[in-house]
């Protein structure tokens, strides 16, 4: 049974009451937001230690961190700290989207080291596996796919990127409107390459029961994925991008009919005067399907500062509708990201959340805000750290900045605001 | 005659001509907004060396950089290094907040080292002078602030920061509704706080006149300060915000009268959903003056990250038509600002503004992101670093995380979606 079967079943599970309890609602109203399919609890029965998190609306914003090897960077260790430093910096959820080295042992050690829901790219193995086979990613069939997924779901992977709706048809519509930067996603590279060297349909699409069959034997939450999403603010919102979100939109239907969990991916690059209309056309076009959005990154000027230009597009997302923000750390577009730009990452992203939290009228937002304020009305300084997105650096920068001061700070000394205006007299108001 | 005056009367000054090049706009369009009072050319007939910049509607959006010494750190030497990050970093503009040491000295030496356009708020001096005398700052008597008014535009400042809105009865309306965290504007906290004590009006309200005299003789912008700016989220909005928006918009109509260029700053810290607005008020109240913001932040949690809680707000607030981004670095809420926050804070405002000038359709700013994409679409290592807003970190980044790779990079290596794509062989469209 998945989460979604038994809420529809009117049964509050463990999950739900957690989630629940998580995001301070009530347990009927997460479990009917389960059951209509705008939140999903990715919760894969095969996941020990697993503590569930909601995603959806009226929920908290989350933040997932990818990390995983490359065929550069092989190693376990890394990965692992990476981990340990997204966990700890408030990611909700990873993914490991590993590449290089024993991927088998990577997913495994970060599923037993991971108590946030885990996300997998199974194409990723499979294609990495044809290439080991044979030396070309193309010799890979549509069997060697299904056994990743299926390796990957019966070790516990709690949500697997699909991209599902790179069909042929929306390969035909991508094509009749170029793009300056063609596909940029790994997994619709592949597929497409695949299809076009085939002649042959993508077997996510064609065989999308096999899919749902294994999805709903672990449940598995299905992240349908946006292969053909734009890589460039100039390529946003095309036709390509579209044809393919209307294929998702029927397949989140057929999914759910099938009691099987449904998220939907989304871009990407997308200037920010079009942030708004691509929330607003998944949610209308994917029944109100939960929307996990890559950035959005609204300009592609700033490498080394993408986890930026996505905090802007994610706030702006989110606040729309979005419900589930991946993060661009420092290094995107120039390399693997180290621990550092991974902790980075995480708080963009949890700041784009928050910020857009407060519009969405999420519990406990506002408090957060409020506390801080106070904190800083009164200059207690320990409750401004305690209350940090990131204590640790804020407790670096202002120690590093305040040689001796104390009540006060180095940027105005005597002249803080604060200190002056809580000294002011008061108007008479005339009423 | 002030560069407003010349555009009246139809003359095309040197200043307006290098606007207009460095803008790519026709010399008309710029003059025809400058006469109009929605463009300012802050440009100081005594500030030797200038390279004018214009601020306002159509043009590219400016980001401006703090400086200046505080009590705590009085020394000239390090605001000077900060100066040349700034505009090594890209800053549009500076200005001199400086508090402490020798405030003369360093407004000075800034002048003469900046070829941006430079900004005080001569109130601080005003201010550090009285306490210097007497112990007191509200010992300070308007002459006191008008001699330093008059000093700085005599040094050659090109915009100066005056409270003026901050009236009596502004100050009433603020305390009509109160406040989590009250007035956090230095200059606000220091007029109030003087007019209680002294049961009197704000002198640069209450003359006006002789503010727009200096201003006109020496063609010194004003940019009228948002004293009662809100400084958490939960304060944005409110009647004292508004209250003293009303009395600016009534100034700005009185500045122009008199041919004295004028801009109006904005907030501080506003909830995602209330920037627009923000924008589009001041914009009608103030007949459609140069908006310059602080920020805005959009969340008040984020103490170490307030650069990029305040990219998310400038380019929304930007992109709403606000015309002058007022940096904010890491360092906000902590301490003074180091170098490396100040390059950190130019950068992220600089973003912010770009993404907003991709759909202000400032002419020249697509170029910038469709070029890009075209070389990361070709693999063009060196052509992405050189075009990277911030060349020296994207290098930094690149070689750190790269070693030994040369096509590719070790994100995805032999899978990058780049690569792959670009050998896809094409679908039949069709037709």
């Amino acid at each position: 049974m998945t989460q979604l079967l038994e809420a529809r079943a009117g049964r509050l599970t463990p999950a739900i009451r957690r989630v629940a309890e998580k995001e301070k609602q009530p347990v009927e109203r997460i479990a009917e937001a389960l059951a209509a399919g705008e939140t999903v609890i990715p919760a894969n029965v095969n996941h020990a230690g697993l503590d569930p998190e909601g995603v959806g609306k009226g929920l908290r914003t989350k933040v997932n961190a990818n990390l995983g090897t490359s065929p550069s960077f092989p190693d376990l260790e890394p990965e692992l700290i990476k981990l340990e430093v997204a966990v700890a910096a408030g990611a909700d959820a990873v993914m490991d989207l590993s590449t290089g080295g024993d991927i088998d042992a990577v997913r495994r050690a970060v599923l037993a080291g991971a108590k946030v829901p885990v996300g997998t790219v199974p194409i990723y193995q499979a294609a990495a596996h044809a290439r080991d086979r044979s030396g070309d990613v193309t010799e890979m069939t549509p069997d060697d796919l299904f056994r990743a997924i299926e390796l990957h779901a019966s070790d516990g992977v709690d949500f697997i990127t699909v991209h599902c709706g790179v069909t042929r048809e929306a390969v035909q519509r991508l094509e009749s409107q170029p793009r300056v930067i063609g596909v940029v996603s790994r997994g619709g590279a592949l597929l497409i390459n695949w299809m076009m060297r085939r002649d042959a349909e993508n077997p996510l699409y064609e065989q999308f029961d096999r899919l749902l069959e294994i999805a709903k034997r672990h449940d598995v939450t299905l992240s349908l994925g946006d292969g053909l999403r734009p890589g460039s603010v100039v390529d946003a919102t095309d036709r390509g991008q579209i044809a393919e979100l209307l294929i998702l939109g029927e397949l989140v239907a057929v999914a759910r009919e099938a009691g099987v969990q449904v998220m939907v991916e989304g871009p990407g690059h997308v200037p920010l005067d079009q942030v708004a209309a691509n929330v607003q056309i998944q949610k209308r076009i994917c029944h109100g399907a939960p929307f996990y959005v890559l950035g959005p990154l609204v300009t592609d000027v700033a490498p080394g500062y993408d986890h930026i230009t996505s905090a802007i597009g994610g706030a702006l997302a989110a606040s729309a509708g979005a419900d589930f923000l991946c993060y661009v750390t420092p290094a995107e577009h120039l390399g693997l990201p180290c621990p550092e730009d991974v902790r980075e990452g995480v708080i963009a992203a949890r700041i784009a959340g928050h910020a857009a939290d407060l519009v969405k009228g999420v519990p406990g937002a506002w408090e957060w805000d409020r506390a801080m304020s106070k904190a800083r009305k009164s200059l207690q300084w320990e409750r401004q750290i305690a209350l940090a997105i990131d204590p640790v650096k804020a407790e670096r920068v202002r120690a590093e900045r305040n040689p001796g001061e104390i009540d006060v700070c180095t940027m105005c000394g005597q002249y803080c605001a604060m200190k002056i205006d809580s000294g002011r007299p008061h108007a008479s108001t005339g009423r």
